[in-house]
């Protein structure tokens, strides 16, 4: 399956490339990152050869989803690696568009969304989720491919997606793919690059305290009363600040107290300059 | 050409439509409408014939690019009719979503547009710029076409969709199409219907005052100048109030002065209870 992998840097190229395929009744799985690729990432390049028989990985560091004072500009960019990985997962093309090609001149579009995008990271960062939305949707547009897969990481995120996916009736299966831990727990994510030893060795506090409150769930408690507890754990094990712990419903995201219904539990939290995300899901017996 | 129109009604059946039109070879064109069909919709028709196989004109009036004190529960409504004219027109399929198929339960999703639709109608009509590209974009993803069809009589509204479809890397071609007008020079529209014969006496003092405008900028005037005039002439003639006369940059839409450029000339006014809008072009020579 390696070693063909092409690198393709214009929505034209991308266009007859796909078109190519599909005069071949191949069906195309896309999965759009930010790069700085890891083996969650290549996860969803495996998902995406299970469900189609030629995959795009999209490499973009989009300007618009990140807030005037958050990590842009170092945010890590490694292509030359992207590449190498995404050619031993068996994915096909690269598409590494530049920010001219993406955003040309006179550019004036955004794309909102109301209920999934408000609250948890949607409160912390503004416009965030809306510069998400507009990049998703010209990416899908851009590829038109059968199927796209996400990684529930980024729950909210994969949340909105599929909300705006749904409105805009863009002609595309929304796929989400477990998230991948390190053998510590820790979520994997391109932003763990940012820590210290001694913050790393603090990140897995995360996932515990995530635990935390799913037992409490489990054991009948609400909420309500495990969420603060779960803050305290974490700022205790040295996390500089907790954005939020919440226990949602798991589709709607409408915050939920009682495991009553399956829930999805999700905390952001900053650990010296870095912030890190986490959720899990827990349902009913 | 006449004499074989299906009228579709869901998105399903509008996909299966296209996609054994495209396993032909065929190219597709389409036409969004609000309904309410005059010979100025059937031009639309005319020459999306000239630029594809096979034409799909939609029927669908927008709750959402209503304002609360606007016309969305009087505009006319008459589908047999509009069945009537498009297959006569050589129309392939008519679309006729419920509004429930276009806005599903939990709907959340808005595009907006800076630039163009900021001023003139959009400072007029708030939101109405957004509806109007939310439900566009809907339309084009629903049907896919190779080119889609508008009228210049909405000159601002062509221009959004003009910039939302680049922005957004909807892949299809948007054509204009110049308006078409009555004998004494009213242009056609559907809300001509709301107008008492005093009225419809009155209306074509507005293609005067544009043509007045234009005169006068090709002898040198300015626009600030010439626009106040003209208002005060519709103002006499009978209209009750006008939202705006302005000049503006024929692609950009940004004000414009003088005749150095291509412009665009643009009213509305209301007379009685009808809300009339209007628009011609001017060249330097």
């Amino acid at each position: 399956m390696s070693g063909d992998l092409d690198i393709i840097r214009t929505v034209a190229d991308l266009r007859t490339r796909v078109r190519y395929w599909r005069d071949q009744g191949l069906r195309v799985a896309m999965v759009p990152t930010m790069g700085a690729l890891h083996q969650g990432h290549l996860s969803l390049v495996a998902k995406s050869l299970e469900n189609a028989d030629r995959v795009v990985a999209s490499v973009f560091v989009n300007p618009t989803q990140f807030g005037p004072n958050e990590d842009f500009s170092r945010y890590p960019r490694q292509e030359e690696r992207d590449a190498e990985l995404l050619n031993q997962a068996g994915c096909h093309v690269l598409f590494a568009p530049t920010v001219a090609e993406m955003y040309p001149d006179g550019f004036a579009t955004a794309i909102t969304v109301a209920g999934v995008s408000e609250g948890l990271c949607g409160d912390v960062r503004p416009g965030h989720f809306s510069g998400v939305a507009t990049v998703v949707t010209k990416l899908l547009l851009q590829c038109l491919p059968d199927v796209a897969v996400f990684g529930e990481k980024d729950y909210q995120q994969l949340a909105v997606i599929r909300r705006f996916v749904r409105d805009l009736d863009i002609p595309v299966a929304v796929l989400g793919a477990p998230t991948l831990r390190e053998d510590d727990g820790l979520a994997m994510s391109s932003r763990n690059a940012y820590m210290s030893t001694d913050e790393r060795a603090v990140a897995p506090w995360l996932i515990r305290a995530l635990t935390g409150v799913a037992d409490g769930l489990r054991a009948g408690a609400k909420a309500s009363d495990l969420c603060p507890k779960a803050v305290d754990g974490l700022i205790k094990a040295g996390f500089a600040s907790v954005d939020y712990m919440e226990v949602r419903d798991a589709e709607t995201l409408a915050p939920a107290e009682l495991l009553d219904r399956p829930v999805r539990i999700l905390v952001a939290a900053r650990l010296g300059k870095t912030r890190l995300i986490d959720n899990i899901g827990v349902a009913p017996l």
